[in-house]
């Protein structure tokens, strides 16, 4: 069996240690003779999982006993309507950044609840970018203002998150756990698991406890935070393998240091953007301080050429490299369990394949 | 490794050559080099998973193409906010079955949403039973008319379906794929995935495609059938892990054979019923025609001596045979995955236990 290397940028890589895990124990785990997928999720071998999926998201992400760490099942998606069902009551407004598909997606669901102030528009420029700070123009008493910290399709990333008087609320679901932040800073954060946290399946959820006192008693059960929040995600039967996953990588990151993980992020985006640098057969396309460390999008001279690269490169191995269809191109997507030397096989193929057809 | 017999109600068991598949391919999905979970849900790899996936569960529930068949994140619970959400329009009644603590919920759900005509009501009978149809006095007009077709806490069973004017809508969480039905008698069918189907994480929905056409704009798009119809269930990131494993499990139904497995079902809770039935210790808690082929209820004389059955049976790797916290008891969850032998097993123990206790 050999493994590739798998830039794609969701579902992604996970890592191998992690998957060795899950297969050992996949009949049997830790001895009781059933799958973890088989246990009953009000059992105590499940909640063990269970707790300590939630207890290594609060160390990992510093998170005060003021927030819940909640796993809600339909992803990102689901939380574009969540977000502004239950944190923007009747009449009021809230503040959204656009700054590409994603931010697009999130301001177009919250349309369907209330007003919506879209405060500040870089999604349809080409080099992508997020707004500077001093773009943004608040709107006073806003229910909360929402960012995307990071455009998985554009390649743009949020470098230092504003600062703001209403709650700040942020779609992290490409670069959770990817770098340091601080999460005091925020009312509510989410992120699909299927990126940096696990499988696709959930989002982890990260909300202080009295946003949830907003909702209105007519938001359906399942989607009021307050319901995860007090069930402590366990109001229904929860994604129990997706977690059981989750937990894993958690306990990989936390092996591993989550400082030594930071730093070996920042280290694999360097190398290919010194790559694509040194390069003008390569050209990124983000304006340079807003370029994903997650996400790493470039051009080549031609259509033609791209798909020439991607094809080679896959028989070498590397998939997963085709940019999104909506903006074509080359993605390199790195996330947390994307192998050190997997980025260094990638700048040899870059550099080989200039020299080749440059 | 030594398996169990897991008799949970749900997570439950799953067949343990669809497990060890899933195991020996999880780092390596079809030499592709990744772990299906690590595959885009765009990509041909898991494309051929879905694919087959929907059009096993179409050709085992004689689904014909007027009906959509759906994977959506959220589980039943979701469910009972969606069904009354799309298909019960401003100012429409719908009419439920109460027939005990999964119906109850549905109904308690759609009150959110609308006007509920309980129609009949045997949620709180000892012993449980489904209403007779003789008893259903459907309104006029209603919406639809929803049943739960198997209470899983209650361990009793609709036989025989009810005929309805309106679109009838069915529960089928703990009872799907379990044994022979009209799907063409149904407007739409849920079923946690969690039983019968694979692992947690989503519901199987079957709608006429029609029906879908009801939904206000107002409703989240993640919540409208109308967008996983359009979308076959691809508009976000499915939960592809579980839909995978839901895939090897209806494969593993084809290859045994629907009416094998219909069969077999018929056996393992008749074998259990008459252990029951011949003995005056053991006593089943459904009325004799409403008895569950998949959740066997029954009450020893006293809860010391039911509590001590539990405890012997787990020691003799029985697991799961606690009834649920609400009603006590014992419960013997024997869904389609599991093992004939896993019955026999727990009907020698009856027998054994009843001679030294009795």
């Amino acid at each position: 069996m050999e493994r590739v290397y798998n830039f794609g940028a969701g579902p992604a890589v996970l890592p191998e240690e992690v998957l060795a895990e899950a297969q050992r124990e996949l009949l049997d785990f830790k001895g009781s003779g059933m799958s973890i997928m088989e246990h009953s999720h009000r059992g105590k071998e499940y909640d063990a999982v269970h707790t300590e999926a939630v207890d290594n998201l609060r160390k990992l992400l510093d998170v005060s006993p003021d927030y819940s760490i909640l796993f809600i099942q339909g992803g990102a998606s689901m939380q574009f309507a969540m977000v502004p069902m239950n944190l923007l009551g009747a009449g009021a407004s809230a503040d959204y950044v656009n700054s590409g598909t994603w931010a697009d997606k999130a301001v177009k669901e919250a349309n369907l609840f209330g007003k919506v102030n879209v405060i500040a528009n870089t999604g349809k420029e080409i080099p992508t970018r997020m707004p500077g700070n001093e773009e943004l123009k608040f709107t006073p008493g806003a229910a909360y203002v929402h960012i995307t910290s990071n455009e998985t399709i554009a390649g743009a990333q949020w470098k230092v998150f504003p600062r703001t008087v209403a709650p700040l609320v942020a779609d992290m679901s490409s670069d959770i756990l990817s770098r340091p932040f601080e999460a005091s800073q925020f009312g509510l954060i989410y992120a699909g698991a299927q990126k940096n946290l696990g499988p696709a399946g959930m989002a982890v959820v990260v909300i202080r406890k009295d946003l949830a006192e907003r909702v209105s008693t007519a938001v359906p059960t399942m989607l009021k935070y307050k319901t995860h929040i007090e069930e402590n995600s366990l109001y229904n039967t929860p994604p129990t393998f997706a977690i059981y996953i989750l937990m894993l990588v958690t306990r990989w990151i936390i092996k591993m240091g989550r400082e030594n993980l930071y730093r070996q992020n920042v280290e694999k985006a360097a190398r290919i953007y010194r790559a694509i640098d040194a390069s003008s057969f390569y050209k990124g396309t983000a304006v340079r301080e807003f370029r994903s460390d997650m996400n790493l999008t470039f051009r080549l001279p031609s259509e033609a050429l791209e798909e020439q690269f991607i094809k080679e490169a896959s028989r070498q191995g590397m998939k997963g490299l085709k940019g999104h269809r909506m903006v074509g191109g080359i993605r390199a997507s790195i996330y947390n369990a994307f192998p050190l030397a997997g980025v260094d096989a990638l700048v040899a193929f870059m550099k080989d394949f200039e020299s080749k057809n440059g």
